[in-house]
């Protein structure tokens, strides 16, 4: 089935670009509650399922043998600016882990915002793996190797018993099966999965309830929902939706986005994990959806309105600061929730 | 009509995200010779017509009174990186006409690629309007009316002589009616008008051809696609698309890129105009629907076939430069071309 038109990018007047998505929210039953699109589709996940990622290392015993405080923890389900205090954190995971920078494998990039970068340049400096996006989730797969004895070296490769570990806590939370005709080499280089949409927000909504996952699982999934929502500015950064979301909701939803327009979300008073694409891969398409999707699931207080309203219609302003248009739902979002 | 899917961005063996467009290829008698999409609907040009807009300053006698070589030419219907080389360019073309930075209202913006923002920190310097990719653009708009003796203020605003004479250019050479009502304000603060997709091709197919164009506008026509495909690093410089396009056809081909993922082109040996638009606004989308639609139209040289085709399908590498999928045209990209 096409994915319908869910936001639409005006100027003046007009409507100048259309952003089409899918979206699954799902109940820890794996039931779909409200869904728009192709929500059987396979989509890579990508940074959106960090925080499933960082299970293994919480369950393993190594966050707790290396005291990981929520901060870092956070950082370990983050896509970070690259500020000063996420590669600072970064630097000390892996030294409570008697690591360092060159252990990583994530390559090195350019913070977010400008100012960082300018930051960098004027100390001399050089961007590194520090700064790279995914920094925190890396120091947590090396941490989970070093605390457990097994190799750090090639932590990223498909064989890598990390990497197996997160395939199996993958697979039992989605009830998917993840081979490697479905892999693909993410961003950071680890391996990344095409998985069912429906499936994917299964998972999410395990991770918000505890219901399907065993003991250990369930408390590791609490923990790392705890730390997210506890320290928001680790899992991205100034100007973010997931910071502010996080910040302004205290609890109440955990989102996390992921690159070509992908997020995911568990809402635990619902018991609903949301997954949501946007099928060009576009950010700002994806924001504006998983707003919309909150506003449609929960009721808001005062500042929840308030502070979900600016990621939901986003201003777009020109150089010169002047109001152009803006990106928002359309009209009718609510009704397409309900079409499948 | 729905816009069909003529981009595909594959990551290993899947697809990940979609591009939809719409694409008018039309000629100077106004008959579409090919197409996809709703090439009836209005869109926001953008920066795809800079070469329209240029027009008026060529017809006034301003570019000549003022001796602007083929750079400063190219430079006026430029979307550049802000490297230096363009910065002074637009520099030099104020400083013929008496005027300065601070007479541009376009904006400050950092240089497209960060090698060129380092440069700028490095030298205890900071973005100016010079740098902002339409600083050639602003330069010849200034430069016709301090020639023309009419005020440089406000040279933005709807009702100044330069944007009302630009609008006549637009309407004659389109055959469509730009009003208020169908007008945004652009990213550099000037007008742009939603404009019907297959009229604006019909811009680009006199633009080309010089067809039912009085002979002064024919000739700046001619001056301003001369200008570049003579000098294509002006127009937008390294690692771009339209740069190296109209580089390798050696004045085949004119092309030019707006945001919001729109295109123009102009195909002199076929007498065609070309509009494309990117339902989501995307640059990557809209480049391979562009390289693809040149591709199905042209005959090749063997170095034409080698340098579209990068542009074509775009490799996507990662972070540590390990290629990971690409972005490219879908299988049935020249029969959905016929598709109205």
């Amino acid at each position: 089935m096409d994915n319908p038109v869910l936001v639409e990018v005006t100027r003046g007047n007009t409507v100048e670009s259309r952003h089409r998505g899918s979206i699954a929210i799902v109940d820890a039953d794996g039931k779909l509650a409200f869904g728009a699109g192709d929500v059987e589709q396979g989509i890579f996940a990508r940074s959106a399922i960090k925080a499933l990622q960082a299970i293994p290392m919480v369950e393993s015993g190594a966050a707790e043998a290396l005291n990981f405080d929520d901060a870092e923890l956070a950082l370990a389900c983050a896509s970070h600016n690259g500020e000063d205090v996420h590669a600072k954190s970064a630097r000390m995971m892996l030294f409570k882990a008697g690591l360092t920078e060159q252990d990583l494998m994530c390559g090195p990039q350019w913070p977010k915002h400008m100012d960082d970068c300018v930051e960098i340049v004027k100390t001399d400096d050089s961007p590194c793996q520090l700064h790279n996006n995914c920094s925190g989730k890396h120091a947590g797969f090396l941490a989970m190797a070093k605390t457990l004895g097994i190799p750090t070296e090639n932590y990223i490769d498909f064989d890598h018993p990390v990497q197996a570990e997160i395939r199996n806590v993958l697979e039992q939370m989605s009830g998917g099966v993840l081979a490697q005709d479905v892999c693909g080499t993410d961003g950071c280089s680890i391996p990344t999965y095409a998985m069912d949409q429906q499936k994917t927000a299964l998972a999410f909504a395990r991770f918000a309830t505890g219901v399907g996952l065993d003991p250990v699982r369930a408390n590791a999934a609490e923990v790392l929902y705890e730390a997210c929502v506890n320290e928001p500015y680790m899992v991205a950064g100034k100007n973010r939706f997931c910071t502010e979301i996080m910040d302004i909701f205290k609890g109440r939803v955990f989102v996390k986005v992921g690159a070509e327009g992908v997020f995911c979300a568990a809402l635990p008073e619902l018991g609903f994990g949301v997954t949501l694409k946007c099928e060009d891969g576009s950010v700002r398409g994806a924001e504006v959806m998983m707003a919309a999707t909150i506003r449609s699931l929960l009721g808001l207080s005062e500042e929840e309105e308030k502070g979900l309203r600016t990621w939901e219609h986003q201003q777009l302003k020109n150089r010169r600061d002047i109001l152009v248009g803006e990106v928002r739902p359309v009209a009718d979002f609510k009704r397409l929730l309900n079409t499948i």
